[in-house]
Order: C-alpha cells, then sequence, then structure tokens
C-alpha cells in the first residue's frame, strides 16, 4: 500500500481497534464481582437514577438536535446554495441537507458515546467499592478501565465520525475534492457542540445542586456525615457525579476533538494548496494530519491503559495513574515524529535553516504535549494542599467563612496569571516554529504559523482519550466510596476508597485544565477556520476577503464587549440554576426529615427517589436558559454586526471564556481541598492545636467549598463548552452574517 | 471679543469660578457649629488618623511620581527627541522635559485636590452630625457642600491644569502650532493617573481592610454594634471612609477628566486639519470643544449646589439630591447645545440630511448625558433594596453563608448584562451620529464617528462635579452617623445620620457607575488618541501608519490574552491586601479586648492609635505589588510584543476591566443592601416572621457583605484606575513600542 492509501484507512483502523479495546474494558469490568448484596443495593438505586436522568436529558437534547438540524439545513440551504452554484464540484450538491445531515451525525456520536459511557461508569462504581475490600491496586484498574471505556469511546467515535463524513462527502457525493470536504462537514462540529452544551449544563446543574444542597442540609444543618444514608439527598448526589462529571466532561472533549480535527482539516487546505503547487509527494497529507496523529494518540491510550496501570499496594494511587500518564506522551510522541515525517512531506524544500517542515511541526506538536504537561502541574500547585494557594485559604478559614471566601476568590483570580503566560508562550512558540516551515502560499503569505498552532493543539489532544479515562475516574471512585460509606463497608475498604477519591478529585481537576488549555491553544485555529470559510464564501461570492479582524472598528468592539459580557451572563444563569434547584433540595430534604422523624435513628428510610426526581426535573428546566442564551447571542451579533463583528465576539469570548473558566475551576479546586486540608488535621491555632472537623474553621471551610461547587463543576466547565459553540455556531452560519 | 479669544479664556475663567465656590462653601461648612465636646473630640480623633495616613501615603505617592517623571523624561527624551528633529515647530524642543514636566503638574494638581477635598471632608463629617441634631435638610446641605469642595476642586484643577500646560506649551515654547501641543501634554494625564493609581489602592485597601476587620471581631465575634466605641477598630474604619471614598475616587474621577480631555483634544486636532483645509470659521473650536464643554458643566454643577439642595425635613433625601442632579443635567444640555453650535461651526457645509454637524454632535453629546442616567438607574436596580437582585440575596440568606455568596455572585455576573448593552448602544449611537456629521479627512476617511463618541464622553463628563459631590457626601455622612453614634447622640440626631448613611450607599454605588461607564465610553476615544500618536511617530520615522488593529494576530491576540488576565491578577493583588491587612486588624483587635478585659464593660478605653497605625503601614506596604504590576505589564508587553499588540491590550483590557468592575462593584453594593434590607426586618420566614437582626440569615447576610467590601470599595474601584492608567501610560510610552 502507499502513503496515501494507509493515511486514509488508518484513522478508521486506530477508530475501531479503540471502539474493541473500550468494549474489552467493559466486559472485563462488567464480570468482576458486586461485593455483598448492601454494595449491589446502593449501586442499583444510583444506576436507576442516573439512568432516569440521561434517559430524560437526552431524550430532551434529541429533540434540541432534530429542531436544530431542520433549522440550520433550512438556512444554509437558502443562503448558501446560490454561493456555490458557480463552483463546478459544488453545483446543485445538497449543501443545506449535507450541514444538517453532519450536525446530526456529530450529535449523534457525541449522545451514543456519553450514553455507552456513563451506563459503564454507573456499573464501574460498586466493583470498585467491591474491590476496595481486597485490594488497591485491583480497585484502581477496575476503576480506571471503567474510566477508559468513556475515555475511548468519546475520542474513537469523534474520529469516526469525522472521518466517516468527511470520507462520504468527498467519495460520494458530486465532485467534492479533498480540499472543499473539509468546509462541508463543519456541521458535526456544530453538532457535538450543541450536545455538549446540554449535557455539560443539564448534568453540572444537577451534580452541584445535589451536591450543594444535601451538602447543606445533611453536614451543616443535621451535623450527620458526608454520604451519610439519612440524608434524602445522598443519592442523588451520587447519582450527580456520574451525569456531570463522566456524560458532561465526555461530551466537553468530544467537542473539542470534534471541532478541532475540523478546523485543523480547514487549515490543511491551505497547505494542501500549496503542497499541489509546488509538487510535494504527499499533499492530502496536510488534510488528513489531524485524522491520523489522533489515531497515534489513541493507539499510545490503549498500550498505556492495557500494561501500565500497574504499581505496589503501598503506593501513592496517582503515581499509578502518572505512569500510565507519561507512557501515553512518551508514545504519542513517537506517532507525533512518524506522522509528521510522512504526512508533511515537502521532498527536497526545507524551512529556515535547511530544516525540514516537518521537524519544524514535530517541534510545534512537542510544544503542545508540553502545554499539556504544564497544566496538570498547574492545577495541581493551584488545588493541592501541598502547596501555598490551599494553605492559604485554609489559613484564612481561622477568621470565617467571609476571609476563606475573600481568599479564594483571590486565589481564583491569581491562577490567570500563569494560565495565560503558559498558552501566551505557547502560542507564540507553535506560531514561530510554524513559520519556520516555509509555506508560502500564493499570495507571498507564510500560513505556517497559524498551521504550527494547529499541530500544537493535535499534539496536546493526543492524550485525550487517557485525560479523560482519569478523568472519569474521579465519579467512579466517588460513587465507590460513597456506596462504601452508604452501605457501612468494613473500614479498611473505605480506607481505600477514601484515598482513591482524593486522587480523583486531583484527576478531575487535571481535566478542567486540560480542557481549557486546549480551548485557547484551539482558539486560534479555529479563528483561523472561521477565516478561511468566510473568504471562501466571499470568493464565491466575489465579495472582498477579509484580511483582518480590526479592533479599532466600532462594531468588533461592541462585539467583544458583547463577548465578554455573554461569559459573565451566561455563568450567572448556570450558577443562579444550581442555586435554585438546591434550594429546592434542601426545601424536600428538610421536610423529611421535620415529617419523617425516624430518619435519624434509622428506624425510617428517606424518600431518595422523590429527591432524585425533583433534582431531575429542576435541572432539565433550568438548563434551557443559558442554553438559548449561548446559542442566541452569536447570532443575534451576527445579524446585527456582521461577520467581522463575530470575529472579534470569537477570539474575544475564547480569552474571557477560558479566563473566567480558569478562575472557577481552580478557585472551586482550592477551596475544596482546603477543606479537605483542614479534615485531614493539618491546620493549627497560634497554640499549635489541631484545627480539624466540628471547628469553626472547617465550618468556613465547608461554606467556601460549598460556594466553589457551582463554579468547578457547573459554570466553569459549562464556559469549555460556550467557547467551542462560538466557534463551530459561527464557522456553519458564517454565510448568513456576510451581507 | 472673538469667538476665538473667549473660547481661549472661558475654561479659565469658569475653572477660577469653580476654585472660588468650592472656597466658598469650604469657609461656610467650616463657619458650622461642631456639636458637643464628644462629638468634637471623635471627630479630631478621625480627623488626626486620616491627616496621618494621607501624610505619608502622598509622600510616598509624591516620591514615586518624582522617580516617574524621571525616568519618563529620560526615555522620551532619548527616544522621541530624534523622532522631531525634522519637524520644523518641535526640533530642538526639550520633547523629554516636557513629558515628564507635565506628568508633574498633572501629579501635583491630582494630590492637591485630593489632600484638600478630603481636609474638608474630614471637617464636615462632625458638622453634619451636630446638624443632624436639628434638621435633616441642613445635613444633607453641610454633607453636600463639604462634599461639592471635594466636586469642584477635582474638576476645576484637571481643568485649569490641561488648560495651563496647553497654553504653555502652545503659547511659550518654540513655534509649537495649536495641532501639535495636545500630544504634547499627554504626561499630565499619565501623571494624574499615577497618582490615582496609589491614591486608590492606598485608599482603597485602608478602608476595607478597616472595615472588614472591625466589622468581624466586633460584630461577628463581640456581638457588639457597629461604630460602637469599644471595638479597637471602629476609628480606623471611620478613617477609612474618608481615604478610600473621598480621596480615592477624587483621584479616579480627576485622571477621568484629565485623560479624556486630553484624549479627545487629540482627536480634535483631526477635526482641526479638516476644518482649516476647508475654511470653516473656528478651526480651533474643534480642539478647545473639550475644556469650554467642561466649562460649562462647572457653571451649571454651580448653579445647582447653590440653589437646588434645598427640601423639606420630611422628605426622601435622596429627592434633594437628585433634583440637584437634574438641574445639572438640564443647565449641561444647554451649555453642550451652546458649546457645539459655537465651536463646531462648519460655516455652509452640512452633514447628512442638509443638518449642520454641530446638531449632530449635539446629540452625540446628548447620548452622553443619557448614558449618565441610564446607570443611575441601572446601578438603583441592582443595589436598591426594593428590586428583585437585592432581595434575591436576602431570600438565599435563609439557607446560610453559601448560598447568600452564591446568590450575590450570580447577581454580580449579571449586570454585566444591561452595562454592556448599554454601552453598546451608546458607542453605536454617538459613533452613528458623528458620522452623519460630514467631517471627511484628506485621505477621504470620515473621522466624524470616533469624534462622535468623543463628544458623548465629553457630555457624559459635564456632570462629573456633581457626582463627585454626591460621592463625597457618601464617606461625610457615613461618618456622621459613626460620630454620632460613637458619642452616644440623641436618638433623633442618629435616625437622621442613619437616613442619610443609606442614601450616601446609593450614591457612592452611583459614582461607581458613572465611573464604569464613563471609563467605557472613553476607551474609544483613549484607543483612538493612541492611534494617531502612533501615526504622528511613524510619520516623523517614515514607517508604515497603522490601519487596523487585526485581532488574527498573534501578537494582538496574545496581548488580549495578557490584558484580561491582568485584570484579574491586579484584583486579585488588590483583594488579597486588604485580606492581609484586615487579619492584622483582627489579630490586634482581638489582643485588645483579650488584654484589656475593661474594654467590654467601658472602664478601659481601647487602643485605636494603635490599630490606626497598623492599618497606615500595612495599606501602604500592599498598595506597591498591585501598582507595579499595573505599571509594568503594559510596558513589558510594548516592549516584547510592539505597539499593535499593546493597542489590543488597551482595548481588550478596557472591556475586560470595565466588566469585571461591574461585577466586583455591583455584586458589592447588592450584598450590603441584602444585608440592610434584612435589617430592615424585610425578610420574612415561610410563616411570615420577620427574620431580622441576630438570625442565622442575618449572620449569612453579613458574610456576603464582608465579602463585598473588597469588591466594591478596592479591586472594582481599582480597576477604573487601572484602565485608564493602560490608556495613558501607552498614549506617552508609544514611541518606546514602535520599532
Amino acid at each position: 500500500m502507499d502513503t496515501e492509501t494507509i493515511q486514509t484507512l488508518f484513522p478508521l483502523v486506530a477508530g475501531v481497534l479503540a471502539v474493541l479495546f473500550a468494549l474489552y474494558l467493559a466486559r472485563d469490568v462488567l464480570r468482576r464481582d458486586k461485593g455483598p448484596q448492601a454494595m449491589q443495593d446502593v449501586g442499583a438505586v444510583i444506576r436507576e437514577g442516573a439512568d432516569a436522568f440521561v434517559k430524560r436529558q437526552y431524550t430532551t437534547i434529541a429533540v434540541l438536535a432534530v429542531v436544530g438540524a431542520v433549522i440550520i439545513g433550512a438556512v444554509i440551504g437558502i443562503v448558501e446554495t446560490e454561493d456555490v452554484a458557480d463552483v463546478p464540484s459544488l453545483a446543485g450538491s445538497p449543501i443545506g441537507l449535507m450541514t444538517a445531515l453532519a450536525f446530526l451525525v456529530g450529535a449523534g456520536c457525541s449522545m451514543l458515546s456519553g450514553i455507552i459511557g456513563m451506563s459503564i461508569s454507573v456499573r464501574s462504581n460498586v466493583r470498585t467499592a467491591s474491590a476496595a475490600r481486597r485490594s488497591l491496586v485491583e480497585a484502581v484498574q477496575v476503576a480506571m478501565r471503567g474510566g477508559a471505556v468513556s475515555g475511548f469511546l468519546v475520542v474513537a467515535l469523534s474520529l469516526l465520525g469525522v472521518w466517516a463524513i468527511f470520507m462520504a462527502y468527498q467519495t460520494f457525493i458530486g465532485d467534492v475534492t479533498v480540499a472543499e470536504a473539509p468546509f462541508l462537514i463543519v456541521g458535526f462540529g456544530f453538532g457535538a457542540s450543541f450536545v455538549a452544551l446540554f449535557a455539560q449544563l443539564g448534568g453540572g446543574i444537577y451534580t452541584k445542586a445535589a451536591d450543594v444542597g444535601a451538602d447543606l442540609v445533611g453536614k451543616v444543618e443535621a451535623g450527620i456525615p458526608e454520604d451519610d444514608p439519612r440524608n434524602a439527598g445522598v443519592i442523588a448526589d451520587l447519582v450527580g457525579d456520574n451525569v456531570g462529571d463522566c456524560a458532561g466532561r465526555g461530551a466537553d472533549l468530544f467537542e473539542s476533538t470534534a471541532a478541532e480535527n475540523i478546523g485543523a482539516m480547514i487549515l490543511g487546505v491551505a497547505a494542501f494548496a500549496i503542497a499541489s503547487a509546488a509538487g510535494w509527494p504527499n499533499p492530502e497529507g496536510w488534510i488528513f494530519f489531524p485524522l491520523v496523529v489522533r489515531g497515534f494518540g489513541l493507539l499510545a491510550t490503549i498500550i498505556a491503559v492495557a500494561f501500565f496501570i500497574r504499581g505496589r499496594e503501598d503506593e501513592d494511587p496517582m503515581n499509578i495513574l502518572n505512569r500510565g500518564y507519561w507512557a501515553t506522551t512518551a508514545l504519542s510522541v513517537v506517532g507525533l515524529a512518524i506522522t509528521t515525517f510522512f504526512l508533511m512531506n515537502t521532498g527536497d524544500a526545507t524551512g529556515s535553516n535547511g530544516i525540514p517542515a516537518w521537524v519544524w511541526f514535530f517541534f510545534a506538536g512537542i510544544v503542545g504535549l508540553a502545554t499539556s504537561i504544564a497544566f496538570v502541574y498547574i492545577t495541581q500547585y493551584y488545588t493541592a494542599g501541598t502547596f501555598r494557594p490551599v494553605r492559604e485559604i485554609a489559613e484564612a478559614s481561622k477568621t470565617g467563612p467571609a476571609t476563606n471566601i475573600i481568599s479564594g476568590i483571590a486565589v481564583g483570580y491569581e491562577t490567570t496569571l500563569v494560565t495565560a503566560v503558559t498558552i501566551g508562550i505557547a502560542l507564540l512558540a507553535s506560531h514561530w516554529l510554524g513559520e519556520q516551515a516555509g509555506l508560502v502560499n500564493e499570495e507571498g503569505r507564510n500560513v505556517g504559523g497559524i498551521f504550527g498552532t494547529a499541530v500544537a493543539t493535535m499534539g496536546m489532544l493526543m492524550t485525550t482519550a487517557y485525560i479523560l479515562a482519569m478523568d472519569t475516574f474521579g465519579p467512579i471512585t466517588d460513587n465507590a466510596g460513597g456506596i462504601a460509606e452508604f452501605s457501612r463497608a468494613e473500614s479498611s475498604a473505605r480506607e481505600i476508597t477514601d484515598r482513591l477519591d482524593a486522587v480523583g478529585n486531583t484527576t478531575k481537576a487535571l481535566t478542567k485544565g486540560y480542557a481549557i488549555a486546549s480551548a485557547s491553544l484551539a482558539a486560534f485555529l479555529l479563528f483561523s477556520a472561521y477565516i478561511d470559510k468566510v473568504n471562501l464564501i466571499q470568493r464565491n461570492r466575489g465579495g472582498e476577503p477579509l484580511d483582518a479582524v480590526n479592533l479599532a472598528d466600532v462594531g468588533v468592539f461592541v462585539a467583544a464587549l458583547i463577548a465578554t459580557m455573554l461569559v459573565y451572563f451566561f455563568s450567572s444563569l448556570a450558577i443562579r440554576a444550581v442555586g435554585k434547584t438546591a434550594q429546592s433540595i434542601i426545601v424536600e430534604v428538610r421536610r423529611q426529615f421535620r415529617e419523617m422523624p425516624g430518619i435519624m435513628d434509622y428506624t425510617q428510610k428517606p424518600d431518595y427517589a422523590r429527591v432524585v426526581d425533583i433534582t431531575t426535573r429542576a435541572a432539565l428546566r433550568e438548563m434551557v436558559a443559558p442554553g438559548i442564551v449561548a446559542v442566541a447571542t452569536p447570532i443575534a451579533v451576527g445579524l446585527l454586526l456582521g461577520y467581522e463583528a463575530v470575529a472579534g465576539l470569537l477570539m474575544v469570548g475564547t480569552i474571557a471564556g477560558v479566563l473566567l473558566a480558569t478562575v472557577l475551576n481552580n478557585g472551586g479546586g482550592a477551596w475544596d481541598n482546603a477543606k479537605k486540608f483542614i479534615e485531614a488535621g493539618h491546620l493549627k491555632d497560634a497554640a499549635g492545636n489541631v484545627l480539624g472537623k466540628k471547628t469553626d474553621a472547617h465550618a468556613a471551610a465547608v461554606v467556601g467549598d460549598t460556594v466553589g461547587d457551582p463554579f468547578k463543576d457547573t459554570a466553569g466547565p459549562s464556559l469549555h463548552v460556550l467557547v467551542k459553540l462560538i466557534a463551530t455556531i459561527t464557522l456553519v452560519l458564517a454565510p448568513l452574517f456576510i451581507r
């Protein structure tokens, strides 16, 4: 086989392998024992609650997606069919239908990976709890394998979906060329964003409303421990971990990989043109690059999960997970080298200093992998109890909840510094490396810089499946701990689940840092894809190309203002939704305590199902308003202020969204761990006495933790989705904004 | 006299009149009785504390300003002298010295107005308390007249300073023309920003650290009322009101009027060129416009303060102040009409639809005045207890401090919606109106749009003196209340001071809304001034003019990212400074309670001076780090990424800063008033019982109020200054960033 055939089929092979491996992992997890009946009972209740929520949620989302697809198909059919009437290969193609179909396939793949991943996750929790009765390493393996099902399915279905629709549009419809097809599949990214928006919002509202509500009535008011079976809200809380952290984050990263693949393929078109004109050996390689490199990422992760999740019983479980992460990263470097070498083949032509283009791009990809590692450590610094920020918040708790909050917000704001500087350096470095590759187009413009940032993004995203497996490890172990507590399992098992839960908190925080970093790196690539799309439309319509997005233009400035506002307003709606939903849970749990006095002495069983039901209904109701605002604002700005203003909205909205999400995620994580720091007995008063649980300092830290919950698990992650939704929505609807 | 002479001398006359009127008001206030000895004693202690702080603070600032002036003079002397070597009128002029001198005059005028205004403010408080023993209207008059001294001095000294240095450079130095002089005086704005940065930071840290510290130990821990003499931190708290709200906000608005006058004069140069070329009757009018319209604003305010601050004893004091505000606004409309008619005289030439240019600009100015009014009402809606947002926070207090905080943050984020939309409309409307005026330059570009936004800014700022008088009314009445409580004055007097204090809270919030709105409107004008300056330098150096600030450029994007980060990081430092300083106050007051047991039964007097001293030292120490970050970041970005990136930093930094300040100011104000709402007995539980003071809901609301304090009085107002500092620093140092 020649290189072209291999690079075309490789994404398919890698994707299928990953799906098969996910099925193997799922079977392996499901075969394991579910522990004593008490554990199985709780597990079953959680599973039912989660299934009920997901069923209702995904039904709602599916309806919204079908409506969305019809509208998008109609709009694109009307405004764009005429544009392509003079393009021989596209004239007469059902552009509207193709976009709508891509949208539906994107939405469908995202939902499918979410549903399967979560159904394994809610089955892995009880098995992890059971394994914890025997062995730490076994428990880590069960939880990590359960999590990896999500990780592999998300990345593989995203890859297979993009690959399939790209191949279909390129091969079977009309005379579409490989250079035109990337523009036709942007609907896939929008479909993925659309599902992610509602999955993350609904799941995020559910999980944190249940958590805040259950904690406030249980821990603070009734004085009973977390996950105590007397608390009517506790099952909803355990359900929430799955629907928020697992299904929500999965949809978020599904969207990232899909949108950023497509964006990079669009940028590849410019490189393809240069390569074709210059007669380089493999022009199509530039377009296939994102798909192939992602395939290597999957292979790297399969090897890491299969062979590197091992360790000793007395080892820090985080070390076991880190071993797998470093293995994935090291194998990704090899994959990156192979991909750049074969797909970015410039023949005899070289870049700066006589170094071939592929070497420059290889290093750009390394910048991406390095950024990923940097964010892993940055997040740890800001959210782990061993470092200054968390200690500072714990200290401030001594003077009450107000100083705890002030200190936590100061820490949250502070985290933007190293985030912005790291992203800035990564962008400038990968852009500079790309510029050295010598990709100069027919107008004499060097397009390598932007392609360099795209390669960096692709490099960073190679480890997505592994990161997502670690992320889903979080809710599984969190649930396992809850199940152990709830079923009053032996203390040795609880000790192990507590250790895993602490690790899970770290991995969940890491994933958010990773998602943020990839969204920022990708901003530039999606922005450039938007400009390429606009210029393609303008070429078809005979309009002026968009050379610059001028901030000195009053429309662009106002759009930037609106973008920054949107980020705050959307977060406000998301946070308020949690507050509202939590208050209705609090009222219900209080009512049960009051009207069912037997609950406190275990003679009466609380009505868990009622709380689950209230939370489900409230969360689905509350996700609508922020969802509409997110979708409507970019469209309104595009219609009122035009396509250049939309570009400003996209860029400044990304910056504002990424940094506010950083504030919310890291602030929330630091508050959480400041509480854990105090609970672990690390805080001492002036006389050296430990200020642990039941002290005023601990009560103050609980307030901070509660405030941080909707920040880090609802608004922050929803902002990741918002940022990418703005990118995909403007990419799809660009023809509408050009008048 | 001809129009030219009148418009040249009018700012001088209006400025001098305002200073004389301020002196008259000061004499009038000082003549009034100071009440019984108990009041005078407290008043004297506050005065001494404030004087001591201001003396040390302004000494520090003066030293920093002199160092700054030397550096700026040297840098500009080195990089710009060569640029102007070929400009006949400027060749050989000591450009560096002129910029340094302008910087020092700006810094000096700002400090002078701050020192005098505050020294009257700390003398008005005790006289207001005394007047409250007799009459509400008299107390309002004393407080308002005391506040107006600050208001008039700030605006008049800013106007006179800009006028004097402009006239000096235009008349006495070399052959500088009226079109060149505006570029030479930008140092004045930078000097004003520089002082404002440290005045606002130092004052803001002092006031809120004292407030938070005193409240947490007094109200929350010891359970004694606010302003109780047994609390050792209470005097520091009363001192803080003056140094933060009065001196700090005065310096903030001094800077606004100065920087925006200069920016508008720079834009006027383009209009001057058009007018000269077209042979319009009064080309210089376009440059003098900002100064003349500001003079009319001062006259309008003099009339309003002299004749409209009256009312009935049983009237809502806010009505009395509003009467004056509406009178100022109405008279400003007249002044605006006169100024536009005479100074924007285009002879026979007309704009769109045959309507003269001055009419279009008159309406642009009206847009500015209307924006000011809109912000007055928006701020009231979000921070007054009669409306939904504050009620929502009060309701959320029922479920504890965590939900109170979550709800307050949601409200704070929400306030960005109407803020951004209002500013967006104002910018688009004034820009559109300006475009209709027909100001087309020799390259065929319509420069009227940007000039329209400048006129709107000028219109808005016409009422600055009155707004600032209302603002200073706040700390004076706050202090009067404290003095009445502290000196155990008769309850009728305390009742009146309580009513005035509540109004003062509203007026302080209004001023912040006003400062935000003016900063946003001005962003566009200062940005355009920066571009004009860059293009002037490029013309001198034979470089390419800056046509567009392209967000798609990686340097501009990274600068925008850094700008947004700067806003958060700077706020983090400011908030943390308050937390740190407050903790040291808490430790000290606790120590006094512990070691001096007689304090609680009034047999021992707390050591107020020691707390004042601790606060002073800590606040001055803590203002250094955020100050350095604010000054260093734009310079670093300029040196590393160049002048186009700096333009991105300026624009996106303004947007991010304005909206984060909105969040902090309004969130803080809403928390404050949610607490007051509960204290006033408006919150009821499900059974209809009032949840007032001493309930858990109230304790939760106190936490929110405390968290909001450093937001609304330290970080928020400091962000206003930061935003304008970025504008003036880049304007002055632009030659350094062009390579």
